[in-house]
């Protein structure tokens, strides 16, 4: 156990090396050169040109104002102004709640540890119980809980001594009921304005095909109907005066690969006339084989010409033949009706007798559309479901068991054992040095890297129909993994199977125990912990080297015009599905130490506070949000809080039955009660927000709507919106994006002229108001 | 442990007590004079009238045909020939669905039976080990589990006896799969005739107001408006194509306890003026005191007549109150709807924006709705929630305390400390002996005899809105309390609390192996139970003792007219709260030892085949539904059995692990992992049909009805449909449930003449056909 002037030194490495990451980030941001990487959002909307091509050839690359090396620190207040309204408006309500997420954690956090500073640091300071003992403690220890002498000492102790010990312990347990009490205050307020938020979004949300649009699945086969007669049959029937249109959905995951395998050869293309350009006399050639090492020689240029040709023609085949083939087309429609109430009770109704034909939902986004898995019929689903629930608990449980195969065979003596011819190589100094020192840990980094992936292929294998929806079931697995393989993995020592199986033949009055105890003794390692991966881990995410490094390789191989530029970029998004369980892990921390060990809450609200500001930077500047969900991930954040206030309860039990003040289970045992009934009555009163759409709203922006603009022409604005991107306009599929981000762009008014440099001119607090006011009327 | 001749005893007296009633039965339902008890379903219907008025004066009486006593026993085919489809219009899908539940175990245990017996007994008896063992053992356990030898002896046998024992248990494995299958397959196949029975019956129904009626509550308070120019508005602006009509709930507690007052006042009225009527000369008197016994003495007809009087006067004043006092109206309303498709919109979707407003569900039938419950708001339901949640558990493991206390207190020693002034009486050796006989046991019983009311005040409290869900939930908590304090309390003796305690310092691991192990050791105890609870209780409730009692006692004291004796009659109900989940512990039981000890099977399957003919004859000739859910029960059966089903497999599981099979342990676990993903499935795939209603039916039924009665006025056939009992037509209140009832005949077409005695000879052969035509057409 660390003491305190150990951690001293810790936080100062630590400190040192987010401080070196944030000059080197405050450095390179504002040199030209680098203004795509720190600026992408801007340039996506159309906000800000390149610096590149006006003033003095020098100042294009590097910036000479050095007054700006001064102010180098003025992203962070500039991050701060840009109001919430404004935001919404510029980066999404999902943005704008995720950022909330770690305002809740200050809000939490902060008058907690105010709190717990002013009050249990001193109970826990003045006793004296390690001080007496003759057990090894450090300084952390004596402001945590093990210095509290244990209760009911009925054989050594007097009753003097032992009623001022259980008022010791009284604090604790008024403080774990402050603590609570508080965080489902915050919370409720929180789920409060969230919803209200995500409601005020939907309500002012320009026209968007989603808003009249249901995805029907698990269209039933008929032998003398096509997909679609049946679907345009079965709605004119059943909603006779709403139903509009509809579009039917083509298997195109052929089409989809000749597509990308097409903007592969126009990759290399690009690449040898540049290279032929820069390099006019010598003529670029290259091998028809594997990665171009062998093969035929050939002229590279005409090569990819012919070859991107060819792909054209194909594409252009194949996209008729998926026309024309009743075979691809898909048992799911798009269907879109004449008013955001018809859509929004085909939604929420159950349309056949069969429950498990004719399924309709809300409609993604068109962009959040996970076109590959709209056709898995509803007996599949379930058993995947099963599947991928097996397959889970044993990716979380007896993972280490490859790893440590793979660890075996990485040590020399397993490597000569199982393959002797290498001894001779293996025994070379240099080789074996790498291999003793680095392979071991490099098989669990490499896994623990692709976690995510692997996650998110789980969930895609699962069936979900909407990116929204796999990254959310993504963020919840990531979560159990981290709960299960980082939190009880570090306070108890050992493999998650381990565990599993020292729980199973442990006493359900056991487990809290066994883990409370090791609670306060891990304290110090989950200090270093939020230093390296909060602290440091959060300044080094504001630097995006990889996207720096990239960037720049690709600006130099691959880019000829502007939108190969624009291209070459990688914004990046938010990354919900790794970000917010990484963040419920400091909820975790938090609220179980709150009681315990309150020297760690600073850590924490350190964290939460210089995370805010990071990415609240990023999302202004950087992300560029893949689709919106309009937060439709905020149940499972309350959720997980929630369940971290619960395990944080059992723990506290578990710690005080050992200290022998089992008097105070029972009032412990009500707290995880009325914690998870204040959870079931928040699920009951806000979660309807995030599922469903009231027909009162619905029935308003109809009404609002019909007033505004009696002409409109809806079914031509419907047509077309919910067709698979790579057969719309195939040929520009690579523009698609772009435009589609641009077409977005033109119909939101622009409410600020493009700049050159950092946006933080624009934000100082005279533009402020104004932005305010266009931002409330947007809203209203 | 008892032997296979002590068995033989307990099963001779109880087929013979079984046979005692079945034979009372026979020979009283004969009798003209008891002719209301056994038939009054009947009556009710208007089918039959009664035998007293015709004929010779004797045979009146007592029953005179001698070759019906030869016949005593046909009423049993009687009672199955009715075919299905008439039984739905004769007594409603309720109770046809109620007697599936006993179907569904012959199915599920009779073939089970069968395979046990052919494999399992033969491999069970052919061992030694009992034998061979020196422990005492019965002969019932030399056909079940124990007499296998436990596996991987290790230290004592050859290998070969190893492999032959672990042979012996694959059987058992294979049995629990066998067994498994057959039982999902068999849920599935139930689960979905089931539904397709409630679909066909809410498509044949006739039109009834609750299909086009939809419930709202917790309506917002508003200044300016009424609640009914509130909900009008409302629905006028967000369902305007469909909205017709609605009825504000009023608060008619008051009236309702003025009329009941009424009712007896009239009961007293009714009882002197026969007594005056039979015995002229003599007025009778009566006091104003309480119970009669003291007061002023007065002419009792006059009084009572006065009485009713003032009564009628202050019912009529309270009905203008409430009809003047805008205090009475409570926010909650019925909206009724032009069309059942606009109706299954609004009870599927959210209506305003705040989910705890406007809250809008299917409306119960009239008759089904539960008026107290109808204004309570929303937050007060999750309180209500919570207390109700943390009484029942309290209830359920902590109920033997106060008995406990009553016992002790009713033990001689108790109350003489208690009361020193009782000693003189209580030591009275008559006094002692009843005391210490009867009354520890009696505050058991008494308490056993109430618990099902107890649960039925719970869940009125708790705040459901209509008779089915509040039955419905008693039932699931009645389960709960004889899972743990029956099955449980039974097999580990002790109490709930004494268990409770015992799992939580218990692992995971050993819970199961602790009940598993004392599971073959209960088997006798369960015959014996069966016996008494299930054959001889079976045979009792076809007897109607206590009806019969009562219906005698009315009969001659209060009984004037012919609608007097109508209510005289109490044809009582199947009363789901009690007797469903009392089945479900013949289904546990059955499940939990098929593979343990077969022996038990057959006296399950003799109670299912023996309560179905019971239960199938009380519906059709007695019990009289207070309400028609469509059986909307089922996924609570299906999902009971499915817990039977994984209980029977978990402790199986520890059984076999402490006989040292653990090699299947694995195998077993996929067991409960299967058996649950399949019942995720069932509920995806069929209970929508119980919860929701489809688009396209509702369709459907519309546009049926707007071809075959294009000039139908539903509103005035909406218009007073749901208004509250007590102040519709106050003044008949008597009435109105036989009218009600009356009504529903006229209009279904009567199939059949009215009949003198029994409904056998209708139920012949003959006549089945031309009924299932009818039935069939019906369905159609």
């Amino acid at each position: 156990m660390a003491s305190l002037s150990e951690i001293g030194v810790a936080a100062t490495i630590n400190i040192l090396s987010a401080l070196a990451f944030l000059v080197a980030f405050a450095l390179l941001r504002i040199q030209p050169f680098n203004d795509r990487v720190y600026f992408p959002k801007w340039y996506l909307k159309g906000l800000r040109s390149s610096p590149l091509h006006s003033g003095a050839f020098v100042s294009r690359f590097v910036n000479l104002d050095f007054g700006a090396y001064l102010r180098f620190l003025n992203w962070m207040p500039a991050a701060l102004q840009m109001p919430e309204l404004e935001l919404i408006d510029h980066a999404g309500l999902d943005s704008v709640v995720y950022l909330r997420i770690y305002l809740t954690g200050l809000k939490i956090f902060v008058p907690i540890t105010i709190i717990a500073f002013s009050v249990m640091v001193p109970v826990n300071w003045t006793n004296g119980t390690l001080k007496h003992s003759n057990l090894t403690y450090s300084d952390i220890d004596l402001l945590s809980i093990s210095n509290i002498p244990p209760g009911s000492p009925r054989l050594t102790a007097s009753v003097n001594v032992k009623e001022h010990q259980l008022n010791r312990f009284w604090t604790h347990l008024v403080m774990a009921y402050t603590f609570t009490f508080w965080t489902c205050y915050v919370l409720k307020k929180e789920y409060e304005s969230v919803s209200s938020m995500r409601l005020h979004f939907l309500a002012s949300e320009r026209r968007s095909p989603d808003q009249f649009t249901v995805l029907v699945r698990n269209v039933p086969p008929d032998p003398d109907e096509s997909v679609s007669e049946l679907v345009e049959h079965f709605f004119k029937v059943n909603h006779p005066d709403h139903h509009l249109t509809h579009q039917v959905v083509y298997n195109a995951n052929k089409l989809t690969s000749l597509v990308s395998e097409k903007k592969k050869m126009q990759n290399w293309l690009d690449y040898y006339q540049l290279k032929y350009s820069r390099n006019q006399p010598i003529k670029p050639y290259t091998k028809t084989g594997f990665l171009g090492l062998w093969g035929k020689k050939v002229d590279a240029i005409e090569h990819y010409s012919l070859e991107i040709e060819r792909l054209s023609k194909e594409i252009s085949i194949e996209r008729n033949e998926i026309r024309d083939n009743p075979n691809a087309v898909m048992p799911a429609a798009f269907v879109s009706f004449k008013t955001r109430w018809g859509a929004a009770v085909c939604a929420q109704t159950q349309q056949s007798r069969n429950p498990t034909l004719w399924l309709t939902e809300w409609a993604p986004e068109p962009r959040d559309v996970y076109w590959d898995n709209l056709a898995i019929p509803y007996v599949s689903l379930s058993i995947r479901r099963l599947i991928i629930a097996v397959a889970f608990f044993f990716l979380t449980f007896f993972f280490m068991i490859p790893i440590a195969f793979v660890q075996s065979l990485a040590n020399i003596e397993g490597i000569e054992k199982a393959a002797p011819f290498l001894k001779p190589i293996v025994e070379i100094k240099a080789i074996k040095s790498i291999i003793q020192g680095f392979l071991p840990g490099i098989a669990l980094k490499i896994f623990l890297i692709f976690l995510p992936t692997i996650l998110l292929m789980m969930s895609k294998f699962e069936g979900f129909v909407s990116l929204s929806a796999l990254e959310r079931k993504s963020a919840t697995r990531y979560y159990v993994f981290i709960f299960i393989n980082v939190f009880l993995g570090s306070i108890i020592t050992g493999t998650a199977f381990q565990q599993l199986n020292s729980f199973m033949h442990q006493s359900a009055n056991d487990i809290p125990r066994t883990i409370g105890v090791s609670i306060p003794m891990k304290a110090t390692f989950f200090i270093t912990y939020i230093m390296v991966d909060g602290w440091a881990g959060i300044a080094a995410e504001v630097l995006r080297l990889k996207p720096l490094i990239m960037y720049h390789l690709r600006n130099f191989f691959l880019v000829k015009t502007e939108k190969d530029r624009e291209d070459a970029m990688e914004p990046g998004s938010i990354g919900f599905n790794t970000g917010e369980p990484r963040i419920q892990l400091y909820f975790l921390l938090g609220l179980v130490y709150a009681v315990v060990t309150p020297i760690l809450l600073p850590f924490i609200v350190v964290f939460f506070g210089l995370a805010y500001v990071v990415y609240r930077h990023q999302i202004i500047n950087v992300y560029n949000q893949e689709y919106e969900s309009a937060a439709a991930f905020w149940p499972d954040v309350h959720g997980r809080i929630i369940t971290a206030l619960v395990v944080s309860q059992l723990l506290l039990m578990g710690l005080l039955s050992t200290k022998h003040a089992s008097q105070s289970t029972p009032l412990l045992i009500t707290l995880p009660i009325l914690t998870i009934s204040f959870h079931l009555f928040c699920k009951g009163r806000y979660e309807p927000a995030f599922v469903r759409y009231p027909l009162q709203e619905a029935m308003m922006k109809d009404t609002l709507e019909r007033v505004r603009e009696p002409n409109l022409n809806l079914k031509s604005y419907l047509q077309n919106a919910y067709i698979h991107p790579d057969f719309k306009a195939g040929d520009e599929v690579e523009n698609e994006v772009i435009s589609e981000v641009e077409e977005e762009c033109v119909t939101v008014p622009t409410k600020r002229q493009s700049r050159r440099n950092t946006p933080a001119p624009s934000l100082s607090s005279s533009s402020t108001l104004p932005f305010l006011r266009t931002g409330s009327e947007h809203m209203l």
